[in-house]
């Protein structure tokens, strides 16, 4: 292997890593040799080498850490997903542990070992600096989810009378003091409360004679301490925040957050939705298959019984089946078109609810809306079904039945479809977890229901 | 209205509007007073403003910019959603219009205007001032979505050799060319190509007599000018980027990404990917009856498609139906919990497949554990649906056949939501776009084909 081929595993129009160095990697891991492995390994960002280890086998895991341990750091643990980070802590020694978490910011260092058992979570707290870990324990007190396990508790702050100048001999003087990242400066009053944010850009481009209290951004927020992460993301996406202070019961400055520890939220709380709407828990694509089936195992279950609701519906009418046998041919079609449109109607209105887009103000209006479009799509294909009955079974009476039970179904989908949900988050549910079983219930039952008791008074 | 009730209208356990912000807003408006309404709208955050905007209905929106009409900013006016905007843009005067985007940056602007029809878009360009105006026309003739659209053009660079002392002295002097936000100093070669980033904070912690090529960043990556937003908000997330160079052809520097426009973009694409699984093109709360229909029609009428392809198959077996109803009481049954073990399995190869962590290194072990999963929960909900099927019909061999047919449709399941994602993104297509459809229909025709098919070899 020469320079150039080893010099960019990303990919040439993107980013990710490209498919020839999983083949370099397992040539490497069948020989054992540390040379290439550390070749392949080298340039790598620690993200990219997160997600390598996340795909390779878990053998093929373990020998690689063994043959490149001296390499992985806690920049490269921080960034893998949880299931892999725990099977490979727990095959670490406490010295690699020690390596591998000694440059971490105490925000990072508690990403890594919130969702650890306790013993290993003992492990590793061990290894820490004394200072290190009296933060991480304290970051930990705070409740799961929350702007507390989320900040950095080192910040960069100043009184709001100091000048230009004082603050940049402050931080010349100071620099082992300083955050790998920061983006403001914290104005502070003599209790401790920050009252504004100097960005650096305003801070390097004023005179240095220049009060910090004159040159404060406009746009000011602080978070609070206990307030869910969910609400966090929600603030920097919506307010594009780059840092905010975190502040105690009593306002006082207690950590900051930083725009990227928001992004990986956001992003985290967007999959989270997306899971939840199709019937996934917590999941990610490296799960072993006893948790896979765990995960998927009570969905189906849900769904089990509310199939089993609309199969007694269909009981009900068992002798118009028997006498009319088309009807079965038929019947699933009617269910099917209102479980999608009431699919489509739940899931733009659990992502506006999410983002704040669906509230009292409009939820009249939206529901409005989607009967409506149920209405309107409902009678497009009512026609062509109609249309379909009749030329398939060449009976007008099964035409009209179709025809009426799809305006019946899509109608009651658009308002199943965001009631529904809307209902959920009034009583504290999470809306993309719970809404697609019980919208999938109503037009179950409601298609069934329409088309076979219409068919009883119509066609007998 | 006292000061205290207007002192906050967002929300206090969070952020986003107060349900009473909409009421003390529609009384204003009642009376048409200019005061009241400047009361409630100006302690509001422009990203607040606009979802207030969003939320009313069209009427209020228009009366209420004509009341407040002087204050509808850019800043607001990047923040409203497309079609509003376009409907907004429709009635502001070109004075309105000239107010409202003298203070923004290019990349606002482009994102203002790049959706709007030629005649609006035009009516933006006249009143910018020529240099900017160059600068939008220019980003508008890079691709749609591309980094190119996204970036700014305001970059605050400088030569490597200088020093720290030389570069706060430069910015000292030329405050009015800085961006608003800026968080690096790229530094550049003498042909204008960026090699590296110095962060705001180390520049202002570092003495004045330090060179900048010294303290630059160790992580560093430029972004192709053509390269889709897409990848950017990929890199900005995988890599932790808070801003970026972009680079043309020939690896010069053109423009200059932050975290905050990344943000949008992958809040943008996770929302695009929810709202395709479902089966809903681009939407927004606010569409209107017409358009939203016009956006669900085509998946629905994809759905009427292979719901009548399933129907197909159910009259293959007419006859078996028409000597034993409770094949179709229970037939749904399986096709439902076939459509939702597939739902499961193709929304997590989405999700992995965006986030690039399923790659072919993985595929054939992510393939063989969904199969798996489907084995196990398949013959989990095979011995519930068997002593279901016997206890409600009396009859084991119903019972046996509703049970294999389990088994075989989840195994299905697991294995079409798996190979269907990937098979599509391979050619080229969105998986989350059409993957649904295709999966359902496997499962439905699967599900159906072996329970009656089963039936009708051992009942009969």
């Amino acid at each position: 292997m020469n320079a150039e081929e080893i010099e960019d595993w990303t990919e040439d129009d993107g980013y990710g890593l490209r498919p020839e160095v999983f083949a370099a990697l397992r040539e490497g891991l069948e020989v054992r040799d540390a040379t290439v492995i550390d070749e392949i390994m080298d340039p790598l960002h620690a993200a990219d080498i997160a997600d390598l280890l996340e795909q390779i086998e878990p053998e093929e895991r373990r020998e690689l850490i063994e043959i490149w341990h001296g390499r992985l750091d806690g920049e490269i643990l921080s960034e893998i997903e949880d299931n892999t980070r725990e099977e490979i802590l727990g095959y670490l020694s406490p010295a690699q542990l020690s390596f591998a978490v000694r440059d971490l910011e105490s925000d990072d260092v508690v990403d890594l070992v919130e969702y650890l058992d306790e013993e290993q979570q003992e492990a590793v707290l061990e290894v820490l600096e004394p200072l290190d870990r009296v933060a991480v324990e304290k970051a930990l007190a705070y409740p799961e989810e929350s702007a507390g396990r989320l900040m950095q508790v080192e910040t960069v702050r100043a009184p709001e009378h100091w000048t230009v100048g004082e603050m940049i001999d402050y931080l010349r003087a100071h620099p082992e003091e300083l955050p790998e990242q920061f983006y403001h400066v914290i104005l502070i009053d003599p209790r401790m409360k920050p009252i504004g944010n100097v960005g650096l850009g305003r801070l390097m481009s004023s005179r240095r004679n220049v009060r910090l209290r004159d040159i404060r951004e406009e746009m000011f927020r602080t978070i609070p301490v206990e307030q869910d992460e969910g609400e966090v993301a929600y603030a920097f996406n919506q307010y594009h925040l780059i840092s905010a202070p975190v502040v105690d019961e009593d306002g006082r400055l207690v950590g900051v957050i930083t725009i990227d520890d928001a992004m990986i939220v956001l992003s985290e709380e967007n999959e989270e939705d997306l899971l939840r709407l199709a019937g996934v828990g917590e999941h990610t694509i490296s799960d072993r298959v006893v948790a896979t089936t765990r995960q998927r195992l009570p969905w189906l279950a849900v769904n089990l019984v509310t199939a089993i609701l609309a199969s007694l519906v269909i009981a009900m009418f068992e002798d118009v089946i028997a006498g009319f046998v088309a009807l079965a041919v038929l019947m699933p079609i009617v269910a099917s078109m209102g479980g999608n449109a009431g699919t489509q109607s739940l899931t733009v209105a659990v992502r506006a609810i999410a983002t704040k887009d669906l509230t009292g103000s409009n939820v009249l209006r939206v529901i409005r809306r989607e009967v409506l479009v149920g209405l309107i799509n409902g009678t497009i294909f009512a026609v062509v079904m109609g249309i379909v009955g009749l030329v398939w079974f060449g009976s007008p009476m099964l035409g009209l039945v179709i025809a009426i039970a799809m305006v019946i179904n899509l109608v009651v989908a658009g308002l199943a479809g965001t009631v529904i949900p809307v209902a959920l988050e009034k009583v504290g549910v999470d809306p993309a977890l719970a809404s697609g079983a019980f919208v999938t219930t109503v037009t179950d039952v409601v298609g069934f229901l329409a088309f076979l008791g219409l068919a009883a008074l119509i066609l007998l």
